[in-house]
């Protein structure tokens, strides 16, 4: 309760905060500074899917057919100018069953992070930048680059994009529904991915709104790579864009694979400089963060099945976690360190692993020998 | 009970755990190597302020008159001595009112983060280096510089000081009132700003203490800096210092502004290492954790009213933001990005607003037309 | 009870989730590219402890007889191999007691972060290397060289290795048991530590498992260093494993002292870069992480009792703290700032400490005179 009353205290600030009368300002500038034309437009349809559950589930598209959760990665190189019109297709009566407070107004936003947009592209209530049921908006994006009189730093980097108005001001029900993407900005020489997926980590240890088995449902015999399954091959380059929603803090961890701390994941330089960058394999991350990641897959480690999944011991016993199945060169996946189903609850070294240790052969336990071929 | 146990074996512990006889040590020293003489002295006073609701309040100020929450912000250069004299003027009734564990001793301390001192400038009751009501003491920091031989870094940077007694052996009750303030520690060359803002992230959805409403008091015909209102003229060059209080963690998110994730959010150097250094708008912060960031307010995105909020949505959702509010360069706020009071619930695209997409003109929903002029 | 649903629909899914059946494909690597025959072997032991009130304790040794929670500190330098074979003596009936689930397997494991292992040596039920009770299990640990081409970093770094098997798929009961311990791997030209210090933050506010003054039984008249005892000479340089546990959320502070947020808490180059990365002493990690920290022990601050903590006051408060005693060059403890026992309650500003403030002489309150000689 003493949540409800804050978010009517923020609703009058909200009113009676900006009761500004100066009438000799100039108006508000429709696009940001360096963005007088936009160099590319996309369409973004705002639709509802299927329920997942009791769930509503809503999505992006860069058409209504082809909306999902999260939507369309985006990407964006520095100096870009991209206007991106939204069209709100989602039913007022889905909205409305999604609002918190019977005086919050209905619509759908784009609030996107990292670039540049003026408040007439914020995507808020308070800007007056969000799309009534059935109607169209279009935002302005600039990815600036590097401003080295100012000291400003480049837009190249791993963002995402959501919702800010569904459900409440800060667009909680909207993110939750599953209006967010992910937008990456590249800089030019930046190495370039042969796979990008997006992770995000959520409330109820879900990850891109899955939660335990559905977030890993890649076809064995002919797995594609899409929001419920990662694969690849063996030295493929593969991007990670992973964001934080919800509530909760995570942590991104993943099997057999590290990564430069940077913006990129990779290290660049020659000097004593970047050798004190940390490599890491685990990055904690907290709602509203995102950051991206360049892997090698299976560099040095081989094909395999690599988990990837929250350190949070409670999160990761709950299900979240998947997998970056990677095959070898030809696109096969080796056997030798599959389950065996028949021998649940039994292990063993496998056969020909103890060239450096001695290990003992298996034994005891109930344990079935397992061989590689 | 589990923690009130705790404390009492903790007690135990910082009883018995020092009892160190060694008559030939030389003693403890006054004040850090390297800070013969202050080269500066501070008079600090810690008082007592009116209450917020029932809570208690306390602060810290150059005057008694002045003390607020957060404190003064401090300033140092790298290579500088700071002799701060804390004055206890907090009644001892009001301390006892604060003190969990009746053996706990009163008083009011100073320890800081990031710069360098003894252990009689610790402001712990372990160190014995804290204030009874009614006294004074004096606190050496030392803003000591990079020393490339032990690899050891400079002190520059974001920090915070805070009581470290108030209630019991860690300062909870202290700076949970409001004892607590920024440090900025600069080195020769770092860019300067024009404004600088505390935003402490705290307990309960807290932004400097306070809640919703009461963290953006602008007046909105003649906004005045300070610790409720955040301004600034489009150009100018605002510098954050972000300091996580409490037990609950955070994240600081910008809206339209992002800076570099290096010790001022300024990004220099000219070559590849530099380029890989990622760009934020949203950074973790947990308890203790102080950074600063400095944009330019306004750049590329101009004026308007940007929020700045916690994005873990059931903070930001129960009040956990504020407003940077971006004038134009002449200190006005241009119309067009405000909420029309009377058409609350309905929203359209700005007129004009259509070059790019060809937007649909507002219709339906019940919104009325909104212009920009 | 969700969370044991949770856990049902994951077996099932590891169960079916990789029945891949290619015929074609070559076997999984026995070892990591680039490591054709190991360096150097070692002997690790699983073992069970004596029980820390009802808490089962396992540790890993380098003997059975010198198992140990944290377990021993491994260390590579880049581009080493190394195989460290698993002797699983872990009583069968003591697994099955942190048994979660009655399908899941006995056994042990070793999962390393950061460095280089291929699916074989990935400890986990998935992947089938695990170690079943009264066996061995050799693993592979490559810790591969920075590749310039391909822009991957180096594994140098503070990582840790540790059970992913115990009591469920990832190793919750293990790690919580005490199977954990930390790696360093170093880069040829890195400093030298005179000491190494883990430092594992977990849940129920514990430091390597151990609450309140049990985290700190440093012997005052002998110190020796080990998992409870912190201590070092002035001038020392100190380094500090850092790792997360558990579910928490945590920060590592320690007072009077700080260090670069860089792969080894040392700043090094001479150019404009450098001079960006942050200074902190005050960190937040999520469970799964892992940063070092090398400090100079009382640089500039002199000996001392320096307090390391979680800086999230309600952990701080019920315990989670711990002490890195400073002695002085000769190995004494000066005495000046231990907390007078006699005088409990009370406190003062030690004589003498008044040069730069002209402080008050203490008075009232019930102090006690206290000197420092």
């Amino acid at each position: 309760m003493l949540v409800v009353a804050t978010i009517v205290a923020l609703t009058l600030l909200g009113a009676g905060g900006f009761a500004v009368a100066n009438g000799a300002a100039a108006l508000l500038p429709e696009r940001p500074e360096g963005c007088d034309q936009p160099d590319r437009t996309v369409q973004l349809y705002a639709v509802e899917l299927p329920r997942d559950g009791n769930q509503i589930r809503l999505g992006y598209g860069l058409t209504p057919e082809t909306a999902s959760y999260p939507g369309p990665t985006m990407e964006m190189t520095e100096g870009e100018c991209l206007a991106v019109t939204l069209h709100n297709q989602v039913p007022a009566a889905t909205l409305e069953q999604l609002r918190t407070d019977p005086t919050h107004p209905l619509g759908v936003s784009l609030h996107v992070h990292g670039v540049k947009y003026t408040q007439l592209s914020d995507g808020t209530v308070q800007s007056y930048s969000y799309v009534p049921p059935g109607q169209s908006r279009t935002y302005t994006w600039y990815a600036k680059k590097r401003d080295r009189t100012a000291g400003t730093p480049g837009t190249a980097g791993y963002w995402w994009y959501h919702d800010h108005v569904v459900g409440g001001p800060h667009g909680t029900k909207g993110i939750g529904s599953g209006l967010f993407g992910g937008l990456v900005v590249r800089r030019p020489g930046d190495l370039r991915p042969d796979r990008t997926y997006m992770t995000v980590f959520g409330d109820q240890q879900s990850i891109n709104l899955r939660r335990g088995a559905a977030a890993d449902t890649c076809d064995q015999e002919n797995p594609q790579p899409g929001p419920t399954c990662i694969v690849a091959k063996k030295g493929e380059r593969v991007e990670f864009i992973v964001v934080g929603i919800g509530n909760d803090m995570h942590t991104f961890h993943v099997h057999g694979h590290s990564w430069a701390d940077t913006r990129t994941g990779v290290v660049n330089g020659t000097n004593a400089e970047t050798d004190q960058v940390p490599t890491i394999d685990n990055k904690t991350l907290g709602p509203g963060d995102s950051f991206g990641v360049q892997i090698v897959a299976g560099d040095s480690v081989g094909p395999g099945h690599w988990m990837i999944h929250c350190h949070m011991q409670f999160h990761s016993d709950a299900g979240m976690y998947t997998t970056m199945h990677v095959l070898d060169e030809n696109g096969n996946m080796p056997p030798g360190g599959e389950h065996d189903h028949a021998t649940a609850g039994a292990a063993t070294a496998p056969a020909g692993a103890a060239p450096a240790g001695g290990d003992a052969a298996p034994a005891g336990s109930g344990a079935a020998a397992h061989q590689h071929n």
